[in-house]
């Protein structure tokens, strides 16, 4: 089990976590997403999967959802 | 046709804005709902009807997205 936290700007409420909870959670192999939402801030986004995921996938997936990752 | 505008409080994203205009549309004789995002402050929310619609209906709506009618 591989665990990755990204750091994503632009999450406002709860409807923002759901959007990349969902995209994330379309990635192959991905078995869970734990977001630490920061208003204002950078939002911690933990995502659990059975093997490393490739880091643009993860990019593009939370840019899919509308929000950028600042570092992952 | 009748327009009411609402100050609502917590909304903070497009999301937001999507679910209080789909819960005001679906109250009887509302033909449009137009949002001024105020993030941090009170958002107006302007909604237009074929006849007076109860606050208290508004209200509701309101209530039922997740925010909170602070003037009506």
């Amino acid at each position: 089990m591989t665990t990755e936290t990204l750091l994503v700007e632009g999450m406002t409420c709860e409807h923002c976590v759901m959007s990349v909870t969902e995209e994330l959670t379309e990635l192959d192999g991905v078995s869970g997403v734990d977001v630490r939402l920061v208003v204002g801030g950078s939002s911690e986004v933990t995502v659990t999967s059975s093997a490393p995921i490739d880091a643009d996938a993860l990019d593009s997936a939370v840019t899919e959802a509308g929000y950028q990752v600042v570092r992952s």
